[in-house]
């Protein structure tokens, strides 16, 4: 395939699986009686938030990564990403031996810009706008040669984050539906294509804040409809959908709900006190769209993939 | 063997295990590299957050209660308790199917009050003197015949709590040390006796606060010196160490180190950043003796039993 813009296939991904495992952490998958009463349905999480890096995002960049040619890779990587892509790309490249360059907003959070710097990755920073991001990553993929890799518009991302899934359905194979939020892309394409493939009558369900809802109205519209500034909690799903991601979405995904701030903040709330687990608000935009009955889950069995657990704790949202 | 007051054997232990495995979870194990990496140490953290009721006490608990005989259960069971004992009791008997009856004091917080009587226990108040708890215990068991469960100097407890530990050396047998809080000293004997009757060369050691060090004066002095009203952030392990766990932690533990509440502090929120997951400030009392240098484990392997999860978010102590 032509590993940027195809749709990668089930064998794309189950080889992206092969190639990270080694690296990448296989997490748990838990579930809770508590929360099972309370929807009605039998929910089990994917748990990501335990991944390398915090969030299923290692997936993606490492499949990318390893999946370079040598001389790709002798050159290195480069992305612009103020969250957990950059993190993930940083460690994989170190993991890898190799160069990378993350180009990051001046008003990046300090822990991340820090977390991305232990690494070993170099940082330039740039204005705080899409355009001076992707200007920046120009001029610094034209100086070093590097490999620009993208957060979710790829195929080896995709298939490298369709790895949860499968190794979610390889846990509890007989799932009815499974949830993914939906940012970028990446993750829920790659699910799609994950369960689909192996399970063909599964239920495959988009989740998305109210306030980012990009993705809903594009999905419905049957064309791409960015969103501009986005004011969500969830601030891994404030990115427009991806021109991939979005095609994979229109064949493979059932449907795409959405749900208010309040029941972001409520449902991830819950998952902290009864899970004993940090997510943050993106994951919980799956479990909000459960409670608020967007998803019918009664007497069935849910997969919901929790994608990460990077918050700052000096900022909680109660 | 006297079930309540004789020294439980490894075989007990198991049994417990055996007993137990079909109501309360097998925890996962986490390590994280950083953790690995900052303290020049392995650890392994057997993590008794994700157990039933947030905590490892629901393994004492339900081994004391499903090793109950008929006519015993048929009473059903006592406890006082302002914590995660009376909530594992309260699951542990409605599993069963047999009354708990529960001694609060008034001044407890209201979730974990609410908590208890989800499970359907029947809650009495009383002072929060522990002569009002002992006394208001006996009225209940003198009314109903209920047993009495004690939260930590009964040999069903520790048995039980033991388990983890046993579970812990099932998935890492080459452990070097195993470091657990000590409060009442139901889970350090516990611990201690499966660790040592495993591998005898094994190192055991309890951890506890500097401001609530009773444990460690008893060790030092061999014979028991109680607490008066501890100040410390680590709430479970306010309580004075039991006469039943003293002579098994004389016996069987290397040593018990102290750490200052900025340590616990520090430690905690660690283990929330780094791991993503919810400890209680007691969990994180092992964790400060890592950083603290007073455990060494530099090249070691090192178990740490992270004890429970249940904090109220609303008054995190950072």
């Amino acid at each position: 395939m032509n590993k940027e813009t195809e749709i990668p296939t089930i064998d794309d991904i189950r080889k992206a699986h092969q190639l990270i495992s080694e690296h990448a952490h296989r997490t748990p998958v838990f579930s809770s009686k508590q929360m099972n009463e309370k929807s009605g349905g039998q929910i089990f999480f994917k748990c990501e938030n335990f991944q390398k890096v915090g969030a299923f995002k290692f997936r993606g960049a490492s499949n990318a990564i390893f999946s370079l040619s040598e001389d790709e890779a002798s050159k290195g990587v480069a992305t612009h990403s103020s969250g957990n892509h950059a993190q993930a790309v940083a460690l994989a490249a170190k993991m890898k031996g190799i160069p990378a360059y993350i180009v990051m907003p001046e008003n990046a959070p300090k822990v991340k810009v820090k977390a991305v710097k232990n690494y070993g990755a170099e940082v330039t920073f740039c204005e705080s706008t899409l355009e001076a991001r992707e200007t920046t990553l120009d001029q610094v993929v034209e100086r070093t040669g590097a490999t620009f890799i993208h957060p979710y518009d790829d195929a080896r991302i995709i298939a490298g984050q369709g790895t949860a899934a499968l190794e979610l359905l390889e846990d509890h194979p007989d799932l009815d539906v499974i949830i993914a939020p939906v940012g970028g892309g990446g993750l829920l394409s790659g699910t799609a294509l994950a369960a689909r493939s192996i399970k063909p009558d599964i239920l495959v369900i988009g989740a998305e804040p109210k306030n980012a809802d990009d993705a809903y109205r594009s999905f419905k519209a049957g064309e791409l409809i960015p969103v501009q500034n986005p004011d969500t909690i969830a601030d891994g799903l404030r990115t427009s959908l991806g021109k991939l991601p979005f095609s994979i979405i229109t064949e493979y995904v059932d449907d795409i709900v959405t749900v208010p701030e309040e029941s972001i903040v409520e449902a991830m709330r819950y998952i902290w006190e009864r899970l004993n687990m940090i997510i943050e608000a993106s994951c919980a935009v799956p479990v909000a769209a459960v409670f608020d009955g967007k998803v019918d889950v009664k007497g069935k069995k849910v997969g919901i993939i929790i994608t990460g657990g990077n918050v700052d704790l000096d900022n909680l949202p109660w």
